[in-house]
């Protein structure tokens, strides 16, 4: 990898501008506001700004989160835009920012964006998450408490809590170092990762209450139609986690949660709990895509359909 | 603290058993298993032994599992007999071992068992875990992948997976450094940790539908009448979580989960999202006890009763 050096690249800049990718998750807010701080620490005369569309309700308590710009207003062209987290083509209403920038830097770890879509680009497909590759650029002697809240956070949300095997003994390493500043990391993971509102843990419980296992018990299958999620009130936001409570079930290899957008229109997310199921490779089959142990597609026509031709795929490679 | 040399305490014994506490979890089991293998490299000539209750299918697969023996056999005397995470009153049927001994042990992290019940006794209230107490009096130079996955799998029990406030740096440094052994910590995680039997995730998700919040939102009660036991198949072990379940809701102060062991007959588990309420003094009222954050008590009557007493509780701590 060449030398990156994130504070020569911005040395000559006035104005930064920093954002991530839409639907923003912890990795991606959580790097996006570290920076912000982090050169406003080493750099306290420059101006810079952090773009994101609204992280949600589960954020409105972290460190920095006001600093977060929402409503992507006219701005001259920065002197430098960084892109945390993706490509440059999933910055939404900030890729304005990024097109009229005089100089362009992306730092991401998704080996997806491996060659980086920046003037500049700083990508580690190795790291459990965009935060641990700032960690690593940061002067480790600058950082201070709000700073390791935020990459502590970002870290957490990546790993599922250091859950994940993209976790490596450096992960923890760095994780530890971040928890010398004392910050309260039980409430940040509850408020942020763990906690469900009361409608979403009750419509998930019932999810997966009506949940069916398919082949032996290895697939299992959990759905809620438009009438159900009428009668809960919920909306595509309770759906987050819905398949990962599916898949922490006993004997499962593959775990696949159906929702129904409108009428007839089907989001199916998958993930697997080995290598013996790739659930990318059946989401493609569907023209969707994903990662091999987490994916999504789409779906139009009888949720019944779906369900028996997701089924058949799973069963393929089960060889069952 | 007195210096304590586990191998100094150990040398003179032929005989070594190893114990830890009834109905045996992550810490206690993985501690135990993780001494036995150490003094066994350190002293191949020694006979040592493990003692523990059942601990269960989730614990199948790790390492020496089929070291434990659950059926506490009649032995010689010990020339050393080690009880690794409580105290000497709740090693269960081990106890004849302990009592006979010529020379006992008690390591543990316990606050309420500071002073050890052993003749020699090293106890760290502090720390996270009884795994994380052993891993400071090991030489880590002989360390191997089967004492880093017990210890790494003790430590991740014990704090929830890095999780609750007991997580230090130094725990997620120990951690990582466990990690660098490369065993299949995902695995061992989801298989230990967060699988449910297929039962269980539906009876908890039943109980989680069910569920009633009371005081603005801040208590929040989950119940299992011996009618949806039984509908559900449901035993004891299988209401195992379901409270930390409860309390991952959005502004619950205190979860409180009831079930029903006989008829008129109730337990309750009680858990604490903050400082706001403590839980043990709750638990205590009614005759029972615990941790500030996690408790339990029984009662005999109407399950209606109980809830409404332990809510007048509740309400007179949270100050509504």
């Amino acid at each position: 990898m060449m030398t990156f050096d994130l504070l020569q690249e911005t040395k000559d800049a006035k104005r930064i501008g920093i954002t991530g990718h839409i639907k923003p998750d912890g990795d991606c807010i959580g790097s996006c506001l570290a920076l912000l701080h982090y050169l406003e620490l080493c750099y306290p005369d420059k101006e810079c700004e952090v773009f994101l569309e609204d992280p949600g309700r589960s954020f409105k308590d972290i460190p920095l989160r006001d600093r977060i710009n929402t409503d992507y207003p006219e701005r001259e062209p920065f002197d430098v835009f960084i892109v945390c987290d993706t490509n440059k083509e999933r910055t939404g209403a900030a890729l304005k920012y990024f097109e009229k920038a005089k100089k362009t830097i992306n730092i991401d770890h998704h080996v997806s964006n491996s060659n980086g879509t920046g003037d500049v680009n700083h990508v580690v497909p190795g790291m459990s998450s965009c935060a641990e590759v700032l960690y690593d650029l940061m002067d480790n002697t600058k950082i201070d408490a709000v700073m390791a809240e935020l990459i502590y956070m970002a870290i957490a949300h990546d790993t599922g809590v250091f859950r994940f095997s993209n976790t490596t003994p450096d992960t923890m390493r760095k994780a530890g170092s971040l928890l010398e500043f004392g910050f309260d990391f039980p409430k940040l993971l509850d408020e942020t990762y763990y906690v469900k509102t009361f409608l979403q843990s009750r419509f998930q419980a019932q999810i997966v209450l009506e949940s069916k296992r398919y082949l032996n018990g290895q697939v299992i299958v959990g759905t809620a139609d438009k009438r159900m999620m009428d009668l809960f009130g919920a909306g595509k936001d309770d759906t987050d986690g819905a398949v990962g409570e599916l898949r922490n079930t006993e004997g499962v290899e593959c775990a696949i949660f159906i929702y129904e957008r409108t009428p007839g229109s089907f989001k199916a997310s998958l993930r697997a709990s080995s290598d013996k199921v790739n659930v990318a490779r059946i989401a493609e089959k569907f023209g969707g895509g994903g990662h091999v142990r987490a994916a999504g597609c789409e779906y139009e026509g009888a949720m019944e359909d779906m369900i028996y031709m997701l089924l058949t795929e799973a069963a393929a490679q089960l060889g069952t």
